[in-house]
């Protein structure tokens, strides 16, 4: 009976490390990062705690590009979109003189994108719309499975932040809902949030274009249309947030201005919140940007994290690692 | 030990019937819908049956008017609306000669809805916008357990169907997550929902107006306003499970030709699926009425029944009784 006590006792005090003492957390050095998210986590578990939130409660929702997956040299829907362009180029032959499609095609992404805004746009709109959301699915699928970064020559979906996937995975494990809210496309993040976050598609929450319902040849249909619906993005993230969940979260993990009222909104609320920053440090194992950056700006938000008690990750201090093996 | 032996097959045996043998579902009558029910939940959640869908695959989708509650002399909503120009008049003069206004306090719904759309649009902005969604929450949260119907007397969170509790249970139990899609309001109806149907508002769709992020007095705000954002009705319906769950549901539960597309586009995907209509056939214990109603019609979704296999419930045939006690 006292080996089975003794059994008992050391099953229960591995149990709760593995839950609440961030034994899921491996690939976070030791230090205030990693225990502000722990001190966190505790306080809104621990039944009891004046700051205990009952698990239906416990929502978290994380940026995607710079916070769950790297965005450099562009965000990987961008790259998405320029191969889709090269794969199309054959049915559209005045691309060959047009802009922005003549500057992809011929690999000058300057010039490509001098046309700032309304190029990106007419970049988006002949790659991401006219076709059915099933289509659009399986395109995605293949690039997704497929395509390499030009850098790194890994797939996109091994790109993802190693201790971020731990963070992810020790929130759950605490009975946290887990929501994606980013300014990537909703369709185009759905494809692989289950495989690769461990997040269903109706977690995603993202930008979308207009989507249409039709019965094409007897068949019920969705159709993509070239108009934008709604951009997740800066003050469209609270909006989203509503939108979807209904609930204010209890944590917001960004990396951008682009999150700025996303973490504004989430660390607003009552009782105990948690807003944390990804900080691009690491120039050898990612990369290092913030305030000049053209992809992922981190500038007015870097300056409001002190005030606001956002935790603010040093990738190159506080991560041991940057990609899964 | 034979004691032990026969606990346990009796322990399996009642396992077995409480979850697919639709020991769950005591308020419908034994007979054609609550066996296609039964027999599509076994088909679909019967490792190794050739329609087997994985838990995390497993949606549903339901309508609310109608369908989880009543929606006679007019959609609650509606009234809740009625009932706010009334509280909301001291603040408006105007409103005593002015319609839609004037109709809806005199007590003349024929007047103050003879503007069609364009009335009712007036009376949903002038009670629902330009003020905080916190704010929206608290009057809605006041009126919902305050009001009665005008007819029963009845709160409107007891006006809903005992029977569709139960199959909300019953397809819980089985693993599925619940979606209500509605073409009501999304926050009116999240305020309850969770309470009332067990549905958490994250799976909450509807109809929804415009909102916008503000910070005001230094805290961060969202404010509702005076503009259609999204209309989740009829062809809408597809577009809102898309744009919300992003995967097609394996069943759809619906009560009128607002619900037609929406189980258009379910039944339409591979496998199993199952659509259902409730048709209002009571004129005793809730209501009779379908082609002809001004609320809730139903005429083309039940011409389209029978050559798309969808079950049609008939409220006094199949149900024991209506309303919970």
């Amino acid at each position: 009976m006292n080996n089975v006590f003794r059994f008992v006792v050391l099953a229960l005090t591995l149990a709760v490390f593995s839950t609440t003492a961030a034994g899921g957390l491996p690939s976070w050095q030791d230090g205030a990062s990693k225990a502000a998210i722990v001190r966190f986590v505790e306080a809104v578990t621990r039944v009891g705690s004046p700051g205990y939130v009952e698990p239906s409660k416990r929502v978290a929702v994380f940026d995607n590009d710079g916070t769950l997956w790297s965005e450099q040299p562009l965000y990987f829907q961008a790259l998405f979109a320029f191969d889709r362009v090269k794969a199309l180029a054959p049915q559209h032959p005045e691309w060959k003189t047009q802009q922005p499609f003549k500057g992809v095609l011929e690999g000058d992404m300057n010039s490509a994108l001098a046309g700032g805004e309304k190029a990106l746009l007419e970049l988006v709109m002949a790659t991401h719309a006219n076709m059915t959301t099933t289509e659009f699915e399986q395109v995605v699928s293949n690039w997704i499975t497929t395509a390499r970064h030009p850098k790194t020559g890994r797939p996109y979906t091994e790109m993802v932040y190693q201790p971020m996937l731990e963070l992810l995975d020790y929130l759950r494990e605490n009975e946290f809902k887990v929501f994606i809210v980013s300014g990537g496309g909703i369709e185009f993040m759905r494809v692989f949030s289950e495989e690769v976050y461990s997040v269903p598609p109706e977690q995603v929450i993202g930008s979308s274009i207009k989507t249409q319902f039709e019965i094409r040849d007897g068949k019920p249909t969705l159709i993509r249309l070239p108009e934008i619906d709604f951009i997740d993005d800066k003050a469209g993230k609270p909006v989203g947030i509503n939108q979807h969940i209904g609930r204010r979260p209890l944590a917001a993990f960004g990396n951008s201005d682009g999150d700025l009222q996303m973490l504004q909104w989430t660390t607003a609320g009552s009782g105990t919140r948690l807003g944390l920053i990804v900080h691009h440090t690491d120039t050898e194992r990612e990369w290092a940007y913030d305030r000049d950056s053209h992809i992922g700006k981190l500038d007015e938000a870097l300056d409001m994290a002190e005030q606001n008690r956002w935790i603010l990750v040093d990738m190159k201090q506080d991560w041991k690692r940057i990609y899964p093996e």
